[in-house]
């Protein structure tokens, strides 16, 4: 391979310059520690306008993958187990992070790296007893790890078999706001926290320096969340760096605007490529794009 | 109780100006993720030049908590435990972080806060076969929760025995500004270095908006480090924003400069507090005081 | 130290004759595998009729470590903890086999292996909030790791505190029978079943050649137990080798026979060392007796 | 289905008659608890012989899950991870008992049950970084879980590409006699110890009431491994009892005659089930048949 193209990603810079204003504008104020300020509150407030759903709790953390496991933990006994395409964040780029806290998840090959109900319930109506494992969360990631993103049509048909089997379904949101921003995206964060039971919003990879909101949605796994937060290492002292930034992000448009901008640029990227004469693994209306570069291009 | 006062406390605010200043400065800077950025390089170099180490491996996360889980995990196989006293933050102040890993903390007793190499001594002592947990990490707090400190002949100690018996040192740093810059102290970043096996420098009650970095002295415990801190969720994707305050923090001596302020400015309070009669639960020459105000000041 | 004396002790020999008998006799019985068998239905047939309660769900497991870390684990969320005394055997004995499952557990000093009521209620009011564990289950041994016994009394009043402050009773019962048989006794196994959660009986130190009878009376902990079961690695291919012997231990009253015999021989031994002026560590109704052997006898 | 057929299986009866025998006449012989017995240091020695390996590391414990988990959680650092076929028994029939040890398992596409060279460099090949679990085991069983063997140009071939990229191989033994007495077998228990680091003798399906010898081969693997066993509740305070049986199946060829008729009488019924014009999901040697019986046969 004579060269090396280095594509920067949607982290490789610092914060959008109105996330750091406002925590240049916030700095002195003082606050209680642990997520338990003004800020915090604030944000929450906007997120609950914005999801249409008053009684969501909101909880602000660091990552992605700190996310991911908090949340499965809090919602699995022991013995039970997560349902996830093969290609799911969780099950090859989280460095085991699941199975740490002690839990199984069911890897189910997917071309496009999205799930579908049949999937779904072939993974329930093979585990039968004891012997094995019980699952118990259905895991989505909204855009997918591939860039492919789910209908609300297909949405809605998961949330029902989740609901008529008896699973939790949890929606991986750290690209959520290109998923909602995309060319082909049909469904709101409304849409998306009636059809789950819990789910995140991505702020590291949509603009701020770091930061996810996690959204409980069911009230049955709302109790006593802040102790998992806790025990994980995720209650940040400063917690108010989080809640500073979520309430720029949805004090208006601002998350939607910075999903929008970096579809765009994919876009033109991804045409850009495409009349080179490459192809790519597949196509997605989001700002995940995989071009097949290895070989020199298809003559026309 | 008719009054209740609420003195805020070293997390209450943002960030020194000048840390933010840095933020600002590199925030458009284009970096590799996940802490392979050039500012996280630069961190180091400084921390290592501190320490008068180069072989120090350092590892920037997000707070105390999660610095405390991930380090002492990596340094257990399932059936060791950790010797701290009762006071310990990995005991009482961390939600079982340290058990949710699968390790038993052995508490004992202290009234100041500290350990002793016959109390250490002592747990090794009674641990002898396999139907018990076998003790492998000593776990000290710098300054102490009760914001006392160890001095150099004390930790030279405890290191001795640590050495002799086959146990790690481990050195919680959450507030080590404060204790290297307290009037009682004798020691340098370089002594602890030298003395303890692994420990972490504290940020976050230092003047920035979070980070902690954790310093591995000791190269069998170097190995791999990465993989654990990416399983624990601590590696976040814009790293690069712990690399630039801790750079900013050890580029000369910002990070003495605010804990010697801090701890200035706690003196004031517990002068004023001792002149209205109350006393203290112990005396401490750090930021940390605890006076006793239930009741009445006792009359001159 | 001349001499070293060696006391075996009550699992130094195989099983009462009548349960290898039964063994024996049951051998070419072909019966369904993991405790589906006839003989555990048998065996749960005799102690509900103990218990005096039809809906008791009785399990069988090999051993008490075995016994203590399933339960235990199946009572938890992963930020609950166990309170127990400091000589408890899941404490001092187990190698950390609750703290591998993800769970601290408070050490509360005790001259007499006892816990109180206000001990325990004291380990609750100091667990506020979600920097600290969840204090959620009471554990007692009866015999106690020193051979002493809880009361009647004593075993009501730690109920009622559990029952009012929201914390499970759990009763490790390796040694229930020499309990039970003790001349303080003042208990049935009913008694137990009706003051308690879940609790063991213990079979190996008590005739058997292994095996416990976990029983489970809080209906709330029933669920999905054999999972637990089988991920911890208790369910026996050939579970029916434990239903045979409780179904012999409890077919008519061998169980409290060979536990009287126990204490008559514990209590000639006792009453022989005394004579010879020696002291204990305490006072014991039960087959464990403790001597203190180290010096010569005081003399009369 | 109007007709339900039941055949039992190989664990549906207590122990073989001699076994039985050898527990009776032990009986009241007084033994160190913890298989600290003599009965356990004689079958030690008697394995060692068939195992021509006098540094052999023995544990004999309850069961088959029992021996995976332990002997898996003691071979694996916290972000290490196990290559299994899709069908082995810890990725389907184990309730998750390895996750619940903090790891994942691969699990590999498999038709006959059997792991290759080339599928095993796949997943190493594969896991590069770390944002990814670390492989470190490769676990086969022997027979698989559907019956089929490996023979020993497959298994050294196997050995070998663990030992070329830094793999410990571990065999699950639970059938191996009557995979080393299967008509196609063509190695001994030496070579398993020549070809494994670590493997277990099944004995509770091979004429034991209960019971599995693990074998330590890998020096670096031995040390502290009764402390992995009291922690996951395997070490029997009568231990004698595995010992005792361990010392009459190999005290002459009692395992391996066992083991022969097994397969002969399976190889019976097989040869029946043919003549009714029934097929197989696959052809297996063992004791191990999978006839697909749903259908009517095929007419001839």
């Amino acid at each position: 391979m004579p060269y090396r193209y280095l594509f920067f990603n949607d982290y490789s810079e610092g914060a959008h310059p109105r996330i750091l204003n406002a925590l240049n504008k916030a700095n002195s104020t003082q606050e209680m520690g642990y997520g338990e300020d003004g800020f915090c509150a604030e944000a929450t407030r906007l997120l609950r306008a914005k999801l249409d759903n008053e009684r969501a709790q909101v909880h602000f953390v660091s990552g992605g993958t700190q996310a991911n496991l908090i949340t499965l933990a809090s919602m699995l006994k022991p013995f039970e187990s997560v349902i996830a395409a093969a290609t799911a964040h969780i099950n090859v780029h989280e460095a085991g992070a699941v199975e740490a806290t002690g839990h199984k998840i069911h890897n189910v090959p997917s071309l496009d790296g999205k799930l579908t109900p049949s999937a779904i319930q072939e993974v329930v109506s093979a585990h039968t007893d004891e012997h094995m494992v019980k699952p118990r969360v259905v895991f989505l990631s909204q855009a997918t790890e591939l860039g492919t993103i789910y209908t609300k049509t297909e949405l809605e048909a998961i949330s029902k078999v989740c609901r008529t089997v008896g699973l939790f379904l949890y929606l991986d949101g750290a690209r959520l706001g290109s998923a909602l921003a995309s060319s082909g995206a049909d469904m709101t964060l409304s849409d998306i926290a009636q059809l789950t039971d819990l789910f995140y919003i991505g702020g590291t990879k949509n603009g701020l320096l770091l930061g996810e909101a996690i959204v409980i949605v069911n009230p049955a796994l709302q109790e006593n969340f802040r102790y998992h937060l806790k025990q994980r290492g995720a209650l940040l002292a400063k917690g108010r760096i989080l809640g500073i930034q979520f309430s720029e992000l949805f004090r208006d448009d601002l998350f939607f605007e910075i999903a929008h901008h970096a579809n765009d640029m994919a876009q033109i990227l991804s045409r850009g490529i495409e009349a080179c004469g490459y192809t790519f693994l597949v196509k997605t209306p989001t700002n995940q794009i995989f071009p097949i570069l290895l070989y020199a291009p298809v003559q026309k």
